[in-house]
């Protein structure tokens, strides 16, 4: 059972890198800044390339960096690295072991750059090449799916942009965040009975933008990984740009919406796709107004700022996959076809 | 019948870019040389950041530059744009009128970043905004579905990449060009016959690496708009990362698969998935060896080059989207839901 085990932790695996990480990470903070870089280049795979790609915003948002995500290919099968004047390498990574990763970091280091890893694994290859590293403290994580490491990772991300912009506030709304993620969790009951009516379910998007986005994908992996369902993430603009066409009556569309910048396009494109196009919503949001478009609707607490949204909304999203690949006769625990730690050139 | 006109069109419509626009070209690296900068940011939608993704190999590969892909909303939405010091910023659009990649070209003037577009409506208010225009010269494009835009926005990133490096060798393989994507149209019957196969098919994956991974996300994005299949791009690094979960008795997986750097990775990925996943395979190749793994197969001309090999093997791609709509009983050259220009904030 360490794939329920590892979701219901979460709470306490958050509370821990808050407790323990934080100090760690303002150290890490201090050295960064010694560093002159103008910009982010960022390796990962899976799971860990969706955090990559909440880093990019919240990053981008409070921080003013831009971030690179990086095509390790160009480093291990090409063997023509870009050059990295300027760039701040980070590595994020669970288990620490991906030969592309490593590569990234060896050229980094080979090229002069300053590094970062993020990852659960301290004494790993890909910790051992960086600079700095930010252990995520996420504890031993068994199940092949991914979960207090993700959520672990988004944390880590978090922390590092407090420390970086010397932000009291973020860091003072952070103490609500693993009653809120414990919020969450105590809807499993309700989320379990939600998640058959997508028994047969054999496709869908998954729309975030913005800070979701991220969430958007990591989301869509697990329906992949735990469910076998082929489940595309779009933020709302670049569904528009095309993919928009798949939508016919009854199409399913998953929605992160909360309360925020991105929120009046989603809920204009959300009206849309119920109204117009006649799609099935099931809708992640704090708001009344977008709950009411669904079909089937999880609420989210509504004190949570914009930027920390993605760490509450994967909740329901991780127990949705799970107890649909239950309903649907897998087993949630041993996915068919993958490893814990993949090892791509 | 403009899309079946636009794909037919291609041969022309390159020869005009490679006759009219290298000398533009040429003129237009002397300028960027002269401007210093680390690393581009790049911001597209749709197909557009498909053509963008093929930027990020092949100006990684030969100009070691590192391309960070732009996260519009951070600038329109969020009102909270990246310090862009050290970047050259690219804009990518066919209409050239998103207003989303509009902010971002307005705040790299603000920031006084050199900018960069490449359109092929050099009167847009995107070509207007920026200092250095590429037009891509490809005619009226009519068709909701981009098809000529596509293979113009490649060559001018690969004319961008060859005048960058001075590389006459790379010029002189490019006036064989017209007469590869010749040679794919001429095969426009097989392909017709050949889409018959996937007339019930619902759902894939489209793998590609490296440079093909573009590829394989504008074959994805053409499924979707004529199609309505829920096709799902990957690398396939990134597929082994937990998406491959997806892939049980029959499940189709079409693959871009031309000798190179990345041929190895991929006939083994091909291989574990034919005979121990029992995929169906749809494969574009011009290595037998590969060809003969698939249920169905496409050959490219084999003297393509790798990095030369994504305008050769998306028109494949086009016809067989095009020829799979009709099959479908759909109107390829009226996809539901979509306009010609997307206008995103």
């Amino acid at each position: 059972m360490s794939l329920e085990n590892e979701i219901f932790e979460q709470p306490r695996t958050l509370q821990r890198l808050l407790d323990e990480g934080w100090p760690r990470i303002q150290a890490i903070a201090e050295g960064l800044q010694r560093q002159p870089f103008d910009y982010v280049f960022l390796a990962a795979r899976g799971t860990s390339d969706n955090a990559g790609r909440y880093a990019q915003y919240l990053w981008g948002a409070f921080n003013r960096l831009p971030i690179a995500l990086a095509t390790p290919s160009l480093f291990s099968l090409y063997q023509s690295p870009p050059r990295l004047s300027g760039a701040l390498v980070v590595g994020i990574s669970q288990s620490g072991r991906s030969p592309d990763l490593l590569s990234v970091m060896h050229e980094a280091r080979r090229q002069g750059c300053p590094t970062l890893a993020i990852t659960n694994t301290p004494d790993s290859p890909l910790a051992q090449a960086a600079d700095f590293v930010v252990d995520i403290l996420a504890g031993h994580e068994e199940a092949v799916a991914a979960t207090k490491s993700y959520t672990g990772e988004l944390l880590a991300i978090a922390l590092l942009s407090i420390a970086l912009a010397g932000d009291a506030e973020r860091l003072a709304v952070l103490t609500h965040l693993p009653e809120w993620v414990e919020a969450m969790l105590a809807q499993h009951a309700a989320i379990q009975q939600l998640a058959q009516r997508y028994r047969f379910m054999e496709q869908c998007v998954v729309l975030g933008r913005g800070f979701n986005y991220a969430t958007a994908f990591e989301w869509s992996l697990k329906l992949k990984e735990l469910c076998y369902i082929a489940a595309e993430p779009y933020s709302s603009a670049d569904f528009q740009h095309g993919p928009i066409a798949l939508v016919e009556h009854g199409y399913p569309v998953m929605a992160v919406v909360p309360a925020g910048r991105v929120y009046a396009g989603m809920l204009e494109l959300l009206r849309y796709l119920r109204h117009e196009r006649h799609a099935e919503l099931l809708v992640l949001s704090d708001q009344p107004e977008a709950l009411r478009l669904g079909q089937a609707a999880v609420a989210l607490p509504a004190e949570v700022p914009e930027w920390l949204t993605p760490l509450v909304s994967i909740i329901p999203a991780q127990l949705f996959c799970y107890h649909l690949s239950v309903a649907r006769g897998f087993s949630p625990e041993r996915p068919r076809g993958l490893r814990k730690v993949t090892e791509t050139e």
